[in-house]
């Protein structure tokens, strides 16, 4: 018994150090989830419907999961990529699923699945070849129980606040829930390498009323949309670029290269230019507004062509490539860095900068906190990583807590779970070493998960 | 006692986790040996003579033994390098072995020298100033004996299959023994900077009959090869280059550039071009024969350009250097990447890249696997690290299982059981910290020794 | 009680480790200690007057303190910087750091000061914002008396031998104790766009009499201030660079740059190469007169325009960049690596280059040995990471002991009681997993402490 999801799960394996992660995870196990960077879709909560079944809710859009059964040869539309209306192909996938997750072992993956198993859907077996149809059946009956509705879940699951990630022109119609708020993502519109540049530049204009060919007009209309999703509750944007270069321009530097932009002229390296001008220019406008500005820098995006032909974005296997910070963010932190009112929030997919540059640049600039793991790093080893690599420049009162980074609704407790549960670990073996007393442990553990967070994103 | 090659060397400290690690290797330390990839020489199999002596078997020849001495100010001719016939040479090599052993303190070599000393010739003391004639006395004994002739050493040392590394031209005479199978290596044909480039094409046109002038010819030619090494035995290919670049080229392009090749007038950049579209033809080839292609990039040849002139190649300091996948791979990838009957073994000597970029990689594409931490980082704290920052995204089952690499024959049984401790080790941790499952940690380890490695290499 | 500076502090949490640590504590912790690479005034030990007060000593000279406050918001003018004769500004100062303690919570900075409070003040409790004035005045009182004059404190912090860090044209009037030797660093001579260049090179010329503007007259004068160094205790040099770039000029190309160079009209590119050619001229010179040489690249200075300008060099925020050595140290190294005479110390501020690029050098040239783990990673968890990424390829012994690197002179002893305790951590868990024998280990940690770094730098 206790196999799967373990009480003791993630926690040390020494006794007194394992007592001691114990008793700080009771401290905060139960303290509500915020959730202030993650991609879950504000139309659940705005019809509040019965998810459909397993597959389509914990399967087809888990790009963790499907990204390994990829690799193992197995084809995305025997998983069920883009036949969530058809029930064989849905229990086929289920099926394959469960009968192959032995290539989840020692991943974060097995993790948060068996938490939502056991957790919230009560099932304590181990999912198999043999259980596979008995969990399907079960999943999918209380998936159409009242208690499944999405805004029963959000109760159920201690969400606070949870903000979702949405275009810039968004017009926010589904954002009716108190607890879910969007995020502003200006991307479409910063980026002239975008497929949508064009089209959504032209909403804008129509949007705002403003000339986007000029900057003046181009960036007005670009602050009247950040005011806009003020009114809805946001409190954040998020920039995903290919790396995280950050580039000075005068007002016509950055006017020859709209001009190109508008006219699909741009060389790549011009392209490259006005997206690191215009980070430097969202800075500018979150010091004006107040929104906190996150970057998260380094994927390549759609490296493989063949899966990007017949899928399309997102399943096109994004993957991370070398980031420099040190010289990319220089301009954008001479700019607004020394500004005790500006948050500026950094991840990373390249490990390899955490100690050498990131934790340096957090530990000096007023305006710089680190993001958490993320991504390929969120889990147990890489949430590790971060903390021993980061914490002894940039302390922990330079980072801002767990984000769950997710479309996966049902694995939020899991992931904010397995974070509380590395943070305790981590803090105990700080306790038990002596570099750290176990007053300040009961009082960090706190702060790490719950104040950091509201007092990062402004909550 | 046991203080040298202790039973539970490698294991963990904590108690508990101890005994499952112990229980783990108790189920596979028997298991035979599968060495895929290495560098043993055919011809000892092939005529089964008795080895010289102690020093000529197990210093001279060992590169991680003479790199240490020489950094340490003590000469290779003091090692006994090239002094191979002089008896005296080889006694006082011994002796300056034996008494600088404190150098190795920390290293892999301390543990598979202590491995081989007390396992393979029963001298359990260590070896130090005092003792090193009576060891080299007796270990000189014993290689006299029938007992440890090649062949006999093949069985004692339960090596099921044995892996060498062949130049593509090679005749391949020596691999007479059914459990030595050769490698297909094609660097010398492929890299036209390299000095036997212009001799080893036109042996490559005796041999086959073809123009290797023309494009058509020089690749037919290498398909020609490689099914001749398929007769012996051969079920991969071994790709080593400085940087892991990929590049799809036409064949008008390629035919420019072999046209410049032969005349040896190719820029540094265009002989880089070269070498990365001919790993995309070797990729194609592969997919049409079935040979599993491996490439290890990142090694700076001949650093020392003393050592390379007094000694040649190989003692002339190869260093690695930083190497970048994600965009390199990206056109082999495009290639062959999405093939399920494609297998790409990719190795690193730069780290930093595990989490980032190959674990991401090997997650994704059907076709890749990710070979062992090789050369500096086969050793306990080079595996922990490549299993800590490639398993929670590639997972166990896109890795191949262990290689030794080696053509330090006798250490061969010392290196795969390193690496069956370290896996016990750190899978023990998993399962005490409730990350696998007890039942699921005794099937895996099962697969890491010895069915990946078969199923990886097509054995 | 012992909740701050525990006597087990930094100590693994196995009580059989633990014990094996201890007892290998023991044996070294009151070894004298030997600060080979230091950056402490040496007027305090040549005039030996009593230290002012709290705040000026410990709190607004220490850049790891200011760093962090400033992260958060706090300015440096609150924190006492500048302000060092006001003494209510001293004392709101220390009131500010006291209660923003858990700011430096698991950072090494943490250690230290309770280490400093606790050992050399005899103050057992943390301290915090109620008991901030109780510290400030008592440990005001104690910097008064003869007990804590720089000399007294000389012996009971059982220095042996202190270098401090000097410029190349400073007539070394201070180093009148024979305990405290200077370390020639020539930066501002050889760092063309360094802002006191020209004034240096004027000074050069009248302190030696040498025409500077010739690259003979130049070297000569160089060579000449290294003589006069080693008249004063010197054993060694300094090199800070941003790159670690090395480059072979002949005196023509050299004498081509130093021209451009005295009229400031070098390229960003030039200056570099000028910079790379003196490297290797300044190796030569080691070779010729026996000091030891250290380079330390990688990092870029004065990140931070607005702090630069306000206060100058040295708070503008210098960050570490990615730095590649392989390639950077080959004209180096293919100069006087081979030489058994000569010493070349290299330092890292980029760890990703550990285990790929370092450790290989290091294990491979006699001239070269690695630096400890430098800066940002004098730490708990940045000296583990250096043991665990260069132990295996370069040994314990191509490594020099550790340098505090400090200008905080009351942290010296709390810093190499942090270096040595982490490597009796570090090593014990070698002895524990059978990877080191148990006497192996007593003499190794005598050597990392006490032996090497004498060695290394020919004290």
């Amino acid at each position: 018994m206790h196999e799967i999801n373990h009480p003791d799960r993630l926690f040390p394996v020494n006794g007194d150090q394992r007592k001691l992660a114990r008793n700080l995870y009771e401290t905060i196990k139960d303290l509500p989830i915020i959730s202030p960077h993650g991609h879950t879709d504000p139309t659940w909560f705005h019809t509040n419907q019965n998810f459909a079944n397993a597959t389509s809710l914990l399967l087809t859009p888990d790009h963790y999961l499907l990204r390994m059964f990829y690799s193992q040869g197995i084809d995305l539309e025997t998983m069920g990529r883009g036949l969530d209306s058809d029930s064989q192909a849905m229990e086929l996938a289920w099926k394959t699923f469960a009968s192959h997750l032995h290539l989840f072992w020692g991943t974060p993956s097995w993790i948060w699945l068996n938490h939502v198993f056991s957790e919230v859907f009560g099932l304590k077996e181990e999912l198999n070849g043999e259980n596979a149809m008995n969990f399907y059946h079960e999943i999918n009956r209380q998936l159409g129980t009242d208690e499944f509705k999405p805004n029963a879940l959000l109760e159920r699951f201690n969400i606070e606040l949870i903000a979702t990630t949405d275009d810039a022109i968004d017009e926010l119609h589904q954002h009716t829930h108190k607890k879910v708020i969007p995020t502003f993502r200006p991307d479409r519109l910063t980026d002239p390498e975008h497929e949508d540049f064009a089209s959504h530049m032209e909403t804008l204009s129509v949007q705002t009323g403003e000339n986007v060919s000029l900057v003046k007009g181009y960036l007005n209309a670009l602050k009247m949309r950040r005011e806009f999703f003020k009114t809805k509750g946001t409190t954040a944007t998020d920039h995903g670029h290919a790396t995280a270069w950050t580039l000075n321009l005068s007002e016509n530097q950055l006017q020859a290269l709209l001009d190109k932009a508008l006219k699909s002229s741009l060389t790549p390296s011009e392209a490259e230019q006005f997206r690191a001008a215009m980070l430097v220019e969202m800075a500018k406008m979150s010091l004006d507004d107040g929104l906190v500005m996150q970057i998260h820098p380094g994927s390549h995006r759609n490296h493989n062509h063949y899966l990007f032909q017949k899928f399309g974005r997102d399943v096109g296997a994004d993957i991370p490539q070398s980031t420099e910070y040190t010289h990319a963010l220089k301009d954008l932190l001479n700019t607004v860095g020394n500004e005790k009112d500006m948050k500026l929030i950094i991840f990373t997919l390249d490990e390899s900068r955490y100690s050498s540059e990131l934790a340096p640049l957090a530990g000096h600039y007023p305006a710089l906190k680190l993001g958490p793991a993320w991504w390929f790093h969120d889990s147990f080893e890489g949430m590790m990583r971060f903390r021993e690599r980061t914490m002894e420049t940039a302390g922990f009162y330079n980072t801002v807590g767990f984000n769950d980074d997710t479309r996966a609704f049902f694995s939020i407790p899991a992931r904010h779970d397995v974070a509380r549960r590395v943070d305790c670990h981590f803090i105990s073996k700080l306790v038990l070493e002596h570099r750290l007393t176990e007053k300040a442990a009961f009082k960090l553990i706190q702060d790490l998960t719950y104040h950091l967070p509201k007092k990062a994103y402004n909550l």
